[in-house]
């Protein structure tokens, strides 16, 4: 097998042909249910997911959220708008080997740095005048590979412009709420 | 200590009347470090943050990001798309906590399901017709509170109207990048 970045690269492309010649085969819907567990801290389960319509195992994942002690919690695990930075950084490293691994770029070492601030009296409810979620977020990548500057700066164009996260977070997605009483 | 849904009810009091007094107690910078560790696989870590200017003391959390065998990886962890549902769960689940203990509710259970349709056809390069990241997310709430249905449906809405994470997924963000070769 040929390998790149820790990346089949023949089994790369069979599913980038997979996907082109099937629309559906890139088809996938992901899951996830988040329980409260008491105070600020919750757990969120990762499983299964499907695919072109069949559901495909996996075995569970257990992800917690808490507050750090400055804002009640007991800091047992990350907070939400840090999670938010690990989701955004957790798809732009995939991106990235991917995109660099089917445009034979070897990748020596990769990073991201990011920060976000937030003004928390509108998660307090204390003014409408500021915005509830991160106001800017920003963001280092950190970039030692084998091509030149111009091929890596056309590179990370092409993650930007093709990483879900980063979609989903620089602009708007539907969220549709369904409220059950139990 | 009073206390409601394992919240120190005093304390959210005092929290809110600091950051209303002084705003700037009410100003937060979270941040986080990816790293690409091979493949498709990296790990976020997150520890101290900023509050007013000051840094806060955190112990680190590590939180592994992969993609499933389907998709190329060793699913050594969630994927990027799955931690950001999960990144909203917590998010919803910290907000639902503390805006009905601000309000004397009591939460008996609360839980979220969230499901997210993606066209991987974005993220493979294939097509600029679809979009890259989720193009819908679906949520279910199930809540067991101790309030009628109507005050249950208000708080609901207050939870979507004071939602950190809701907020940064459902409207755009602004997402500085900086590219730094090494």
């Amino acid at each position: 097998m040929s390998e790149l970045n820790g990346i089949d690269t023949d089994a790369l492309e069979n599913l980038i042909e997979s996907a082109s010649k099937d629309p559906d085969k890139a088809s996938f819907t992901f899951r996830a249910e988040t329980e409260w567990i008491g105070g600020f801290a919750s757990e969120t389960h990762i499983s299964d997911f499907t695919q072109d319509g069949t559901t495909v195992e996996s075995p569970e994942f257990t992800i917690t959220g808490d507050e750090p002690e400055a804002l009640l919690g007991d800091r047992a695990g990350p907070n939400a708008v840090e999670h938010l930075l690990a989701a955004i950084g957790s798809c732009l490293s995939v991106t990235y080997a991917g995109h660099a691994a089917a445009h034979g770029i070897q990748l020596n070492d990769l990073s991201f740095e990011f920060e976000g601030d937030i003004d928390l009296r509108g998660f307090l409810g204390l003014s409408e005048d500021v915005r509830v979620g991160y106001d800017q977020i920003r963001a280092t990548t950190h970039l030692d590979a084998d091509a030149s500057e111009d091929e890596l700066r056309e590179l990370h164009e092409e993650v930007i412009a093709t990483s879900p996260v980063y979609d989903n977070v620089t602009n708007e997605v539907t969220l549709d709420f369904d409220l059950q009483f139990e």
